[in-house]
């Protein structure tokens, strides 16, 4: 996996950063790397920072609720934060909504929600 | 059926742990001889440990599906633990995500749930 997307562990909640210029191949690495990790570290949640993407095609959609579809199942609730309106805006156009993950605007946001406080 | 799928009670929680070289004969009686001891014992919830599965298919995915709201019919709520990442990407891509299911790490996270006790 290049290490564009490093997975940090913060508080029981592995933290990604999606780069830019990430290719369908690394999305694909991320993937199967982001699995390993929620089971080895026993994460409560993802959070997936995606404010770099400037565009999302239906692939990267694709994998985006792939990647929440199997957080969950590995008991992880999934975040996505930094979400561009545009992007937002295409991911609706696409039918994606993301059923599976929370949004949240910055990843204070996430973590104050995971830790049951109200956003402030 | 074998004994490779013994079913235990523990504080009304039946547990199951699934073998790596189950035959789909195994699994369909596990099935039966399951949603009996639900309705024998009354128990509140199943619990199936899959961490010896190491691959999944259709197959089993659809009878862990559909274990789970056989269960749910018969007011126990099922939680599927030990889940490795390889087995979890397999079920999205086979798009089975268990929706009836809770998903633990662990029984002892399963277990906790149960009590109402928050993951420590």
């Amino acid at each position: 996996m290049s290490s564009a997307s490093a997975i940090y562990l913060v508080e029981g909640v592995l933290l990604v950063a999606i780069q830019e210029d990430i290719s369908d191949t690394d999305i694909l690495d991320l993937q199967e790397a982001l699995s390993e990790r929620v089971v080895d570290e026993a994460a409560r949640a993802v959070v997936m920072d995606i404010s770099a993407l400037e565009i999302v095609d239906t692939f990267v959609g694709r994998i985006l609720a792939q990647l929440a579809s199997v957080s969950k199942l590995l008991d992880a609730q999934t975040y996505v934060v930094g979400m561009r309106p545009a992007v937002a805006m295409t991911l609706v156009e696409l039918g994606m909504d993301l059923p599976e993950s929370k949004t949240a605007l910055s990843l204070t946001h996430a973590l104050k929600d995971l830790r049951g406080e109200s956003r402030g």
